[in-house]
């Protein structure tokens, strides 16, 4: 078993302007119930990180939504998560969840940085995870069995990471290549294969690459060769260890975070975040350090193979909706399915009457929607927005999103 | 020149079904604008007829559209249409239109009959011309020369009607096929075949036959003939030729509005019609006259090269719409065409932006509509109903809508 306390740390940021409108500027993404679980994506992040924690989990997010999430935090669904049964932490004001502020977004990496700081400061051999606070994760068994051996992993003084088993040739995924003995750290072939059994024996993996979105083809190989996983984005390390390491790949950033989580707890808190965050590099944890460090040898990965999506547009969603019918399917009026219906799933109040017809349906307003011989769409209701959206072209959504300021539909955002 | 008056009659009938839920039970297709011109389709045709007639033209619809039709014919675009310069009915209440009430709906055929009777009683010379109240039609004057060839023809004792000029392999209206010299009426070939020549004198064919809608390779083979037309539902007759056939096809539908049409004006006329109504045959002029005429040689046909369409649903209005960009067409917000929005008709006030697009929309509320990626859709957004169509499966909503009862949402209709 681990030895040392876990503290999940859960940067919830991010508009997912690819479910636009449904998630908003004001209402992004990780507040959003996108199963129809009853949970928001970040209460369903709390509620599986809960069993597995020491301490309370701690949320960072943009100053404009720390109202929202404590709210979330402390809503009935979020009691329903076990109260981690040893957090002590005395600078907490929620045992459920401490909450950051950021002054303005900055990426993942000072997020998690800054979170790693103030754990660092309590407790500096405490292992920290890093999960978004906006996917789906399946198996709530198989995903803490993971956690347990990346923890084990961590304290060998490793940054780990999950490598999701891959189902098919995803092209919106990042992916993660397996190594071997000599892919690690370490002054001597026989340092690197103790090092490599030393991971095997806990259950985790040398690290030998990160690789971006690939294109089809690509993706398809990585498949077949069956020593590529799904980067989830979630990172288990010791807080020491991620600061150091940052420490030497930014120094400026691991002194920012440091700073400010020096502050915490005084009087003068506020004055060092705000003057100091802005001048913190704004770059994701991926490149600021997973990359760097896997071509050093020092990431592992623990091998998972629960579901899990990010969801990260309205084709992922409806592809969610569609495997785990329990969530928000079959909800809606309309002839049965052998009365032609079709294949529609439905998110949210929405009366809907279909012929013939593919789509996911999402009704924010008591509208009846009515659907004849569509194919492949989402189609979202709400009382200032509808979108109707091709799945097969969800990605271009941003785009379009993207183009609302210019056209004075800023508020629509 | 015609020598006999001329009546515009209107049957303004028929719910649209697929066209809702832009039309409704309560606001049928004949009520709306469904071109971005400014007037409905009823008060186009009556604005369209006017400058012909030679009589305030007779509406003929339910008694539940009879005020709604009276405020459409009242109003400022009804306005438009040049009164009649010879209109002198003693029985019209307002100059511009005679509006005649269904007490229920027993198809075409009564409806035109009792227009028939009307005018019969009081110039039983008078040609009436019956004229669909939600039909599309492009070019005035082509119109404006094809009606009075038809009239000519009526004189001559003909039941005439206007055979549209195909310009595809449509499966969605009824076909006429040209005849010959020897499918006319006449005891002798000699007779026949003056009575052709005294046809093309003033522009008109025989008529071999009325098809109702063919399939597809028929429509081909229709098409490739060149001696078929489109069913344009137009006749043009004179009111007691028309009502003598009737008398020998169904005498007591004859005689009911007949009978009808003597109490009108009188205290009495009510109390006829209710009692009446009832027991006439509910029968489409089509099969009530057209056909059977036909079979006998007395139905000619004015070759007619306009635009027309009876715009019977989605499909149809959206090739309207792209046909006639100067309609609904450009309205709304989003990218420029260049800007890769795609090919998008907006009717109605829908701010609409799209990315790669192809759709009509139909937009009845101030939100905004956002299109990504879609392709031959149909979209129709009202404040309780919300439409998605694929254009292709357009005839389908009619089974959807005829559903909609059953489940409860009568009051959708």
């Amino acid at each position: 078993m681990p030895q040392a306390p876990f503290v999940p740390v859960i940067p919830a940021g991010g508009a997912g302007a690819r479910l636009w409108p449904l998630s908003r500027r004001a209402h992004p993404k990780f507040l959003l119930d996108l199963t129809g679980s009853g949970a928001s994506l970040l209460q369903q992040t709390l509620a599986r990180l809960g069993p597995l924690a020491d301490r309370a989990p701690i949320v960072v997010t943009g100053v404009e939504h720390v109202e929202a999430v404590t709210a979330q935090v402390q809503s009935p669904v979020a009691d329903a998560v076990p109260a981690p049964g040893t957090a002590t932490s005395a600078a907490t004001t929620d045992p459920r969840a401490r909450i950051l502020a950021e002054p303005s977004p900055r990426s993942s990496m000072p997020a998690i940085a800054l979170a790693a700081a103030l754990v660092e400061r309590e407790e500096p051999d405490a292992v920290i995870g890093s999960f978004a606070a906006d996917h789906l994760i399946g198996d709530q068994d198989a995903f803490a069995g993971a956690v347990t051996a990346a923890r084990r992993a961590a304290e060998l003084g490793y940054l780990v990471t999950l490598g999701i088993e891959p189902t098919r040739p995803a092209t919106g995924f990042g992916y993660i290549e397996q190594g071997a003995a000599k892919t690690l750290a370490g002054s001597t072939a026989a340092d690197r294969r103790g090092a490599e059994a030393a991971l095997r024996a806990v259950g985790a993996r040398p690290v030998a690459r990160f690789v971006e979105k690939p294109d089809r083809a690509r993706a398809e190989r990585f498949l077949a060769a069956g020593t590529f996983s799904w980067n989830a984005g979630i990172f288990v390390v010791r807080a020491r260890v991620l600061l150091d390491e940052l420490a030497a790949q930014i120094p400026g950033l691991a002194r920012g975070v440091r700073d400010i989580a020096a502050a915490h707890g005084t009087a003068e808190y506020d004055d060092v975040l705000e003057r100091t965050w802005p001048r913190l590099t704004s770059i994701a944890i991926d490149h600021a350090l997973a990359e760097p460090l896997a071509a050093a040898g020092k990431v592992a990965l623990v091998p998972a193979d629960f579901a899990w999506d990010d969801v990260g547009d309205f084709a992922a969603l409806a592809r969610q909706l569609r495997e785990a019918p329990a969530a928000g399917t079959g909800a809606g009026g309309g002839p049965a399915a052998g009365d032609g219906r079709g294949d529609v799933q439905v998110l949210g109040a929405a009366d809907v009457g279909a012929l013939s017809s593919t789509a996911t349906v999402y009704g924010a307003t008591d509208r009846h929607i009515a659907l004849v011989g569509v194919e492949g769409l989402s189609i979202v209701d709400t009382e200032d927005v509808l979108l109707v959206l091709a799945d097969e072209r969800a990605q271009e959504l941003s785009r379009l999103v993207a183009g609302l300021d210019e056209q004075g539909l800023g508020h629509l955002r």
